[in-house]
């Protein structure tokens, strides 16, 4: 087996960990909750704020495109989801943006009133759907929520929609896309994926797997900061009818004709609502430019060669944790996670010792695999000090710190 | 009559016009539209950037307080609207804010079902009207849109919700808060006032007028940043009871526990839908300590002050012109309109001459006063060039230029 250092000697990505700012001595693997500052995004933000703000006041809607900065920030999604640049727009946040998708997609689909979504997936699919219940009503929209072994079984000829993570939060697992459009499609339901766990770090087809929609966000393996704008995808077969309920001026027509009636734009257009941020859309863009000319078939390669590792490592060092994910490397999106009955006060003395990763109740210990960030060298420091950490019992105990290792 | 130089020495607010950066020999007057930088803004993003971002990564969540940002936000435009802490959250944009408003307002009132609002007022606030009617239908929600002149009339005990903007987008016509909440009130209605053009710039005291609800926005007298967020204040007396439908993750009371079922947050919590934009909230967390310690009425006074110098100003120049704001300063917010039948082509030229405002279709030429970053000097500039933009008629050439002034 090659050594960290000759892999990453060999990584065809390798390149890119520089562009990212990861402080010295970190093991960051958690760019699926929060992606890394690339390091360009200061002078970005300075750029936008002394040259842009600063100077032009007023003026830089038009003279450095602000008013476009949503489609144009959509267009490089659509580089990385596989769609065209009409079809994406970046607005809003995925809670949001689902509670806007979920309305047009059953409205397309009345009488209809179905709609599918799995038990367990991350909560704000399932609280905007039951929101949305709340508020319209049984006889309008009629939620099935089943466990993920169930999902195939629910989706039927009376669903209007299926709603669904593509990867999963917790422990990785991933549908196959292109697939699960095609059964729901078969029996005349629509989908809507959240692909907040996939965008980035595979080679997305959404449009060429007929998704209908989408939405997902760019804060995690995109990098955009902390809470950067979420996106929606409508299939251009949908442009024309798809059609959200949150009517805000900048989803008219003609926005600065301020006429008294609503008229939704075309397209995407109408799901802008309100005045977008532009100073949050601004440092999304920037770190959007690292993701335009990726092979992601590499991207995800790497990944999968990452995650494996980690597995393999564990197995090897038979650390007494469980694999929570799919051993199957396609069935997994890019973060792997793990069992142990201690999971929190373990991530916690792996956070005081430089690995950064999550801890998810009651007892997952969650590792994001970040394919231009991550290292092999990443990888065996973790298993190190996973090792460590877990043969130290003293994790237990409140205060417990474990040296940093620097290498 | 005093000179603008004399008046700008003795100003109390003077002092605060070096906080904001407007281009050398720029008459700025378009806050009302976007306020400009605080001089301290790009190293506060510095700071989040590197030190935050950059340094702690996913930890800034909690080192940082990034998750207690929004209410941070929230507790420093309390301050500014005459609210407290606690009724005011720091989300979304106006538009969804008013959709999130008019549902739990409605609710509250239910089984009535009536909503007035001003025909002619900002466009967003009827479209997202017109826009839940569209989703919830006519037996949940009747929208009577009348003219400015007609409302009181339509305020009727019938009547659930009137939503208002305090000052008008266009002409500048203030509506006195307390007096109108009191109005709604007396016949059992709720109020949703649009604060968009008054907060910051004179002295509010939504909870002593006793208003049920609000809304605003940090992008214009507040100098938050180009599309900066938006904010929900909710009367400590519905604190409890006050429910919005979008329900997103960080909107539930333990968004951290990923529970199944949602469950929202105390008070203006549940206002909050998706992860919110830290490096929005934080160029406007930034730009609101300015506004902390103001006296209110100071501030006030000084726009009127700026106001009426303009006003009359124009006046003994004898500039054909028409006033489009109220004459007696009480009844106007901090801008002033003029209606010109040549008013784009004005506007044009006295842009391109330094003077900055703004152009409303058909005919106005709409001058916002920022009593913090506005001087007399800038009163008599604008004055002086529309005199100079008006006296040669070779305005209405698409190329016309007047030389800029630098005085």
């Amino acid at each position: 087996m090659k050594t960290a250092q000759e892999l990453d000697a060999l990584d065809p990505l390798g390149h890119l960990r520089g562009a990212f700012q990861v402080p010295e001595g970190m093991v960051y693997l958690d760019g699926n909750s929060l992606g890394p500052m690339p390091r360009t995004a200061p002078d970005a933000m300075s750029r936008l704020l002394h040259n842009e703000w600063g100077q032009e006041l007023i003026g830089g809607w038009n003279t450095s495109d602000w008013i476009g900065l949503p489609e144009r920030l959509g267009a490089r999604i659509a580089k990385v989801i596989g769609a065209s640049g009409r079809e994406v727009m970046a607005c809003d946040s995925i809670s949001i943006n689902l509670f806007k998708l979920l309305v047009a997609a059953l409205e397309l689909n009345a009488p209809r009133k179905k709609v599918v979504i799995e038990r367990g997936q991350f909560p704000t699919d399932g609280y905007v759907t039951h929101g949305l219940s709340n508020l319209l009503g049984e006889d309008r929209i009629s939620i099935v929520s089943v466990d993920r072994d169930d999902v195939a079984a629910a989706i039927d000829d009376e669903t209007a929609v299926v709603l669904l993570s593509h990867v999963h939060y917790v422990t990785s697992e991933k549908y196959d896309l292109a697939d699960w459009t095609e059964r729901a499609h078969a029996v005349g339901a629509l989908v809507i994926w959240d692909l907040a766990h996939s965008a980035g770090v595979e080679p997305l087809k959404v449009s060429d797997a007929k998704v209908d929609f989408a939405t997902g966000c760019t804060y995690k393996f995109l990098c955009g900061g902390p809470g950067a704008p979420s996106f929606v995808y409508v299939a251009e077969r949908w442009l024309s009818q798809a059609k959200q309920p949150i009517w805000g001026w900048m989803g008219h027509r003609s926005p600065f004709e301020f006429s008294e009636g609503y008229e939704g734009a075309n397209g995407t257009g109408q799901f802008l609502t309100g005045t977008p941020s532009i100073i949050a859309m601004a440092a999304a863009f920037e770190a959007l430019s690292l993701f335009q000319h990726l092979d992601f078939e590499a991207v995800q390669q790497k990944s999968q060669s990452l995650s494996q590792r980690l597995i393999d490592g564990v197995a090897a060092k038979k650390l007494p944790v469980q694999l929570a994910s799919p051993e199957e490397a396609s069935m997994r999106g890019s973060h792997v996670s793990f069992r142990h009955p201690d999971a929190y006060s373990v991530m916690q003395a792996l956070i005081e010792a430089g690995v950064v990763g999550d801890f998810r109740a009651p007892d997952v210990l969650r590792f994001g695999i970040h394919p231009l960030v991550n290292s092999y060298l990443d990888i065996d420091r973790c298993l190190e000090t996973l090792h460590d950490v877990l043969a130290d019992q003293r994790f237990k105990e409140p205060r417990f710190s474990i040296k940093q290792r620097v290498t």
